[in-house]
């Protein structure tokens, strides 16, 4: 995507080998009129597919997710990070281990949201490692639900994430994929929307 | 705001003393189309006040927050409960106690992303002991903005968080608000919005 290549350029920072930080308008401060126009395009690519749910994990894939959800017409559901006394219910986990923040944790979907009757699109803000979509992959799973495919903002297609989740037979679609990083300069390679 | 009491009346769940739990349109499953009228109704609130930026706290406060910032053509800032090393450069942050999790977390805000030109709405999904919005009042008052007030989805009147951030001078607008629970059922006062 276009747009969002050209705002990785402009206002995102390459930090050390392999981070790069679009805080400007992804990751704390959002660009709601930039995620609504990504929004629209992952949904255009699913949006025969008969998606039911849209699930994210919390907290940067929120916004993006709500305008997937908007313009395929379902609910959005995102995963939780941490346990909450309010989450009573039977609840589906999975383990996920963030190699940014160095620390394995429970992420959780309560079930009754998720059922054999859904067909899932997932949608994060960034693909690396590919450990929170793979978590997303189980915890739906589990709920005998079907899955569309992964929808991802920002791919770094120089780790391993999409062989990761396309080796358990889900789709990956991205917005952006970054084929490397050179003297502090992002490239890409091409998109896959 | 009608349309919301109604929905947390059919779909909200109503824990022991103080709990109400609205994970499935609002807190853990999120109702877009909800959310968007939520969105322009807190914005029409405020549509005049010349609004430069919208903050929240992460999660749940991301959907609304999001819509109400789509709604006044502004950027949204979602604050961060934990540290990430990506954020390495000059953060603003307070301290907030949470009487659900039972845990005092660091929130914080870059500092770059607020200046003294700035005029903000917080928004956040719910008001008990206003802990929350007192620490992101303190964040936005250290980079120097102004403050517009505080947007509310559902306000627990019952507990004194109006009265904390009224008494910082600071004005607070609900979208909901609950005088009390019966016999497991919510029974409002008249909301604002």
């Amino acid at each position: 995507m276009q747009l969002l290549e050209q705002r990785i350029l402009q206002n995102g920072n390459v930090l050390g080998e392999n981070i790069l930080k679009v805080d400007s308008f992804l990751t704390h401060q959002v660009d709601y009129q930039l995620m609504k126009e990504m929004g629209k395009v992952l949904a255009d690519a699913y949006r025969d597919k008969g998606i039911t749910k849209v699930v994210t994990i919390e907290a940067s894939g929120i916004a993006p997710a709500i305008y997937v959800a908007e313009s395929l017409e379902v609910p959005m559901i995102f995963a939780k990070k941490h346990k909450n006394i309010t989450m009573t219910e039977g609840i589906l986990t999975a383990e996920v281990y963030s190699f940014t923040k160095q620390v394995t944790s429970t992420v959780s979907i309560a079930s009754k949201f998720l059922n054999e009757n859904d067909h899932v699109l997932i949608v994060d803000d960034f693909l690396a490692n590919g450990q929170a979509a793979k978590g997303l992959i189980e915890i739906i799973q589990q709920a005998g639900a079907s899955i569309a495919g992964v929808g991802i903002v920002i791919e770094k297609s120089f780790q391993d994430g999409r062989q990761l989740i396309e080796d358990l037979d889900v789709p990956v679609s991205s917005l952006a994929r970054i084929e490397k990083f050179e003297n502090g300069q992002v490239v890409f390679k091409e998109a896959d929307l």
